[in-house]
């Protein structure tokens, strides 16, 4: 059972208010939706206002909300909301309204759908562009089992349609007769502005006469030329043949797929979208319904305001439409992200070869900094991983230095690229894996638990994660200079570092060198990355308990620092790591085959994320569960030196 | 240096034999092109009916292979060959002509284009879609450099095409002012006929009117009606208005994102190709020409036969196109992929939640025997892993039990959706990774070495490998079984099994459970998957020196049995672990987990895939390579226990 954590009381409106699930929408009058939808969309702004959240993508398809689960039988009709932080609309009316104050904190409901939370949650969704995918295996799967009265609705945004495996689908929902319904909501955005050629496309079809109205044009004024008599009557035919047999078929990049086009529609009538809805929702194969909305509609901050900054705005004054900063009284320590961002202008601007590349997270990797600075060398290719990776590599095979900035839990959907078309052939492409590690109130599909240990197996890779900002900086210094080998992968978290001063002049690192941080007797801790300021606080408790801790940072996970690891295991037999990371494969272990190559016995504790997925919760909350917070650090020394201590005392 | 492997001296045609490198062919007068043409496709029959490889790729590129080096400034101007296994007419003509019989061998030239091997390989490729990406890197790193005179083209298959990254890379492509020609070489094939909507859609192009065809007439007929007077020219501009304005500049797939299509052109004329790619390789930005190529072109026997069969024929008779098969006098052990193709059909038949899918591989994964079998429960995607596994998971959640077949290097593709869709779900998803391990001729690009790392740190995932023909069987039974929970993974190689009568009755394994295949005293040998077999052989060796040896086959990497762990651990201080995949992160990391986490001190020497690429080669020659053949593993033993045999010996 969910433990829902208590807060203020949130009225929602009169219609809202009975609803506690889409039987109670059902049974409302088509004129009453638009209350419904006003009700609904104040509620958002009501709670997000307060508690914080994604904003932007749900006020936008509100009306879609209220019409797909006004027409549609969910659950079960399958509903597959594509990347889901514009799924707020669909919690509330699918039963979850009274916990949606709950919503992204710990122990509280999921910002995402999620299977386990709700039936009406058909697909876990997190990570953009599975939506088709998964909604067309749901249909194959009925047309199998000769369910004919199943739907199956795919609702995606544009910016999710640039990914591949969104086409991939699209290619392959084409051929199968199944019962698919894709609605595209059109809103020119993902995060950030939507880049590539499709969104053009999408402008094109919207703005120009729509393709629908040309298309009956065309045949109206045929009709008439027909009337010019029999010479002209032989043309007009002859042009329809022409249009029709190559030209109409072929209109429309859906179409071309094999997909039944529909729209574009306004997606803020709701009635409109219930009859259309009602209208195609029994027409047999793939179809495709294209949308225009706009986010953040119907509040009219958002809706003037930039469209990024209101994606997830934080706590602000619904009223007044200012967003909440607290500013602290003094100076703190950056964000890692900023520093990237910064660090990454600094270093281009004293060498000409070094490009940075995005897949649609300009505002979430900061990368926007160099895109605003150095237009020519910043580039945005989509909400598209894999080409990030393989176009960077070939940006690296005329001599440029790339980085690739790709947060860690994204960078799995271009594994192969990373394998195959940088570490295979010692291309220089620099990884920025941001957001490493625990990622807070995103939740496990956002968490970055596995980039040490799927890169550490790749040949080739450096594997890197700075403890600090400084080190933060003196890796990419380090990356990008002429004599660095190869695939350089540099992981930080989500969230701020720990130094005020951060611009540190630039220092070379040795490759493959961790540092001594701190001497110490009893036991050893090796970190990697940001943990190593954990470290230092649990060092801080154990100083308390009159133990002595050595405390290295380890820098590199690959390749390891062997001299430093024998000093480690010459001075001692009591050893525990710690990463922000899995513990299965990750650092840790680099560390375990270490000793087992070069036969060292010592008991080996590893801390880091452990073997299940981890939900959602501040960063804090969530060390503290995994076991490496601080307090669990310094748990874990005393526990391992129990023995000792008692030694200790009994010898005193 | 390359070491070259003898081989039969092969006779060109008198034109090619004065090719050295391109420089000579552009010396040659167009009407000449033919005859090179001519002689090329009959060296690489000559080679390849002796020698094996790729076939039909080759023949069907060799007037657009001829084409383009005559036309462009290779290895200045950039050529990308995608997938790479049609470039084997380029390699002749870039100066390995006199090496080529030594192609895929063990030491010999790759099969592949390979950056390392020659400068005319501009980007090593073997995995498929790549090419599109990164020669658009490089023409975006010309435009940032200034550099105006250099051209990039990616030649690029239909198949390939379907790939999500491809698409990423038109779509970033289309609003890049680079200079960027994709050459589609468009043959309805990938090594299975290629499927999906695209393909279709390509299909009309061709063989409906062409599109410019119609486009022109349609022009040309407008023109014809304004004629009839001022009242049909006002009609006509309408038409014409409405056409442009929107049917028009959406009327192509490849011009809806916004390149430059041109085509569909003859692939196998070659002036013709000359003459056109010489036009528009001075069109400034992305431009895409269609061109129509037949695979086995040029030799009736591949022309008039199976594609597929002659995609990888193996040594053939020349003259009578006969596949020469070796039919060995003994019944010999079938290949696992054939095991898992009759063995799914044999579960399917009374499991009728089994569905099976593939992405582009039904042959090379055997899965065509069920499509063959059961059409309507196995599926091929296309070139499409990651939609392959979301789908997959889209139908396990409508309660189907899919077992969805991937070369286990193709995985790679897929790794997030695995992650985000699958395992994070505890989907019933069962994944059959073929060609896990060292994949033989195909080298680097296609080893299977990393999916144990990589699916181990992964939560709620089985990982498994079964020993033989049996293990694989009760395996793919254990998996689909009601009671078995989760994602489930089985991996094998590229190859034959042990089994001659591998028809076994289906048992269930127990989850993670491993078995004691052998006891004995000096040494604990711990294998997983069909490496097991070369331990049998290994210890064969040992026996004749009277070292005893326990082998313990642990069938699950994950979870590993703790249980046979404890065993072997309270018996045994030297362990050697093997396993056919990479020793970063892998099983035997595995076991080092265990022991730390159990306080076990052991001597453990971990073989399997050193931590570098491995070039190609028999997989015999690259277990040898790898230290895990049995003679290999027999001499760790040895060296293992030296010190310990020396005192036995002392003793007696």
């Amino acid at each position: 059972m969910m433990n829902i954590v208590e807060g203020p009381g949130f009225i929602p409106g009169e219609l809202l208010a009975k609803i506690n699930s889409p039987a109670e929408l059902k049974k409302l009058d088509k004129a009453q939706l638009q209350q419904v939808c006003d009700e609904l969309r104040q509620y958002i702004i009501d709670l997000v206002s307060v508690k914080g959240g994604h904003f932007g993508a749900s006020l936008g398809v509100v009306e879609l909300t209220v019409a797909l689960h006004y027409i549609f039988n969910t659950p079960y009709d399958q509903l597959v909301w594509d990347v889901g932080h514009q799924a707020y609309g669909h919690k509330i009316l699918t039963g979850r309204r009274d916990v949606f104050h709950t919503n992204r904190k710990y122990k509280g409901i999921s910002g995402f759908p999620k299977r386990s939370e709700s039936e009406y949650d058909t697909f876990g969704v997190g990570h953009s562009s599975t939506s088709i995918g998964a909604a067309l295996g749901m249909a194959v799967a009925s047309r199998y089992q000769g369910i004919k009265d199943k739907q199956h609705i795919a609702v995606i945004g544009d910016g999710s349609m640039t990914a591949g495996m969104a086409f991939e689908a699209l290619n392959h929902a084409g051929v199968e007769n199944a019962n698919l319904l894709v609605v595209l909501n059109d809103n020119c955005m993902a995060i950030d502005p939507n880049v590539g050629a499709l969104k053009e496309y999408l402008t094109d079809i919207t703005t120009s006469h729509t393709y629908n109205k040309a298309k009956d044009m065309v045949w109206d004024l045929l009709g008439k030329i027909s009337k010019f008599g029999p010479n002209a009557q032989e043309i007009a035919s002859k042009i329809e043949n022409a249009v029709k047999t190559s030209l109409l078929k072929q209109s429309n990049l859906f179409e071309s797929l094999k997909f039944r086009y529909f729209g574009p529609v306004d997606g803020h009538d709701v009635a409109r979208l219930a009859s259309i809805l009602n209208d195609i929702k029994d027409i047999p194969g793939p179809k495709i319904l294209h949308v225009l909305t706009k986010k953040g509609k119907g509040y009219k901050f958002a809706e003037e305001g930039n469209e990024t900054v209101w994606h997830a705005p934080g706590v602000f004054n619904k009223d007044t439409g200012e967003i909440i900063k607290v500013v602290p009284k003094n100076p703190q320590p950056p964000k890692y992200q900023d520093v990237f961002g910064h660090t990454i202008v600094e270093l281009a601007e004293k060498n000409p070869k070094i490009m940075g590349i995005t897949p649609a997270m300009p505002s979430g990797s900061s990368l926007n900094i160099m895109m605003k600075a150095m237009p020519d060398r910043a580039i945005d290719v989509g909400i598209a991983e894999q080409h990030a990776v393989t176009f960077s590599a070939g940006l690296a095979t005329q001599g440029l230095v790339p980085f690739c900035n790709i947060y860690s839990s994204f960078m799995q959907r271009a594994y192969d690229q990373v394998v195959h078309d940088v570490a295979l052939q010692k291309l220089k492409v620099i990884f920025c894996l941001d957001r490493g590690g625990l990622a807070g109130a995103d939740g496990p599909t956002h968490h970055g638990a596995y980039d040490i240990a799927y890169f550490r197996c790749i040949p080739n890779m450096i594997v890197s994660a700075p403890m600090n900002e400084e080190e933060l900086r003196n890796l990419m210094y380090t990356a990008q200079l002429e004599e660095t080998p190869g695939s350089f992968s540099i992981r930080y978290p989500r969230g701020n570092g720990v130094m005020v001063d951060w611009k540190t002049p630039f220092k070379k690192i040795e490759i493959g060198k961790g540092r001594k941080v701190k001497e110490g007797k009893d036991i050893a801790i090796l970190s990697i990355g940001h943990p190593g300021n954990l470290v230092t606080e649990a060092i801080k408790l154990l100083d308390e308990e009159n133990i002595s801790v050595a405390h290295y940072d380890m820098r590199f996970a690959k390749p390891i620092d062997e001299q430093l690891l024998h000093e480690v295991f010459a001075k001692h037999k009591k050893v525990i790591t710690v990463e922000d990371g899995c513990i299965v494969g990750g650092m840790g272990s680099a560390v375990l085959e270490f000793m087992a190559d070069n036969n060292y016995a010592a008991q080996v504790k590893r801390l880091g994320i452990p073997d299940k997925f981890i939900e959602h919760g501040e960063q804090p909350e969530l060390y503290e569960e995994c076991g490496f917070s601080p307090k669990q650090i310094a748990k874990t020394a005393v526990e391992i030196l129990k023995p000792f201590i008692k030694e200790k005392q009994t010898a005193v």
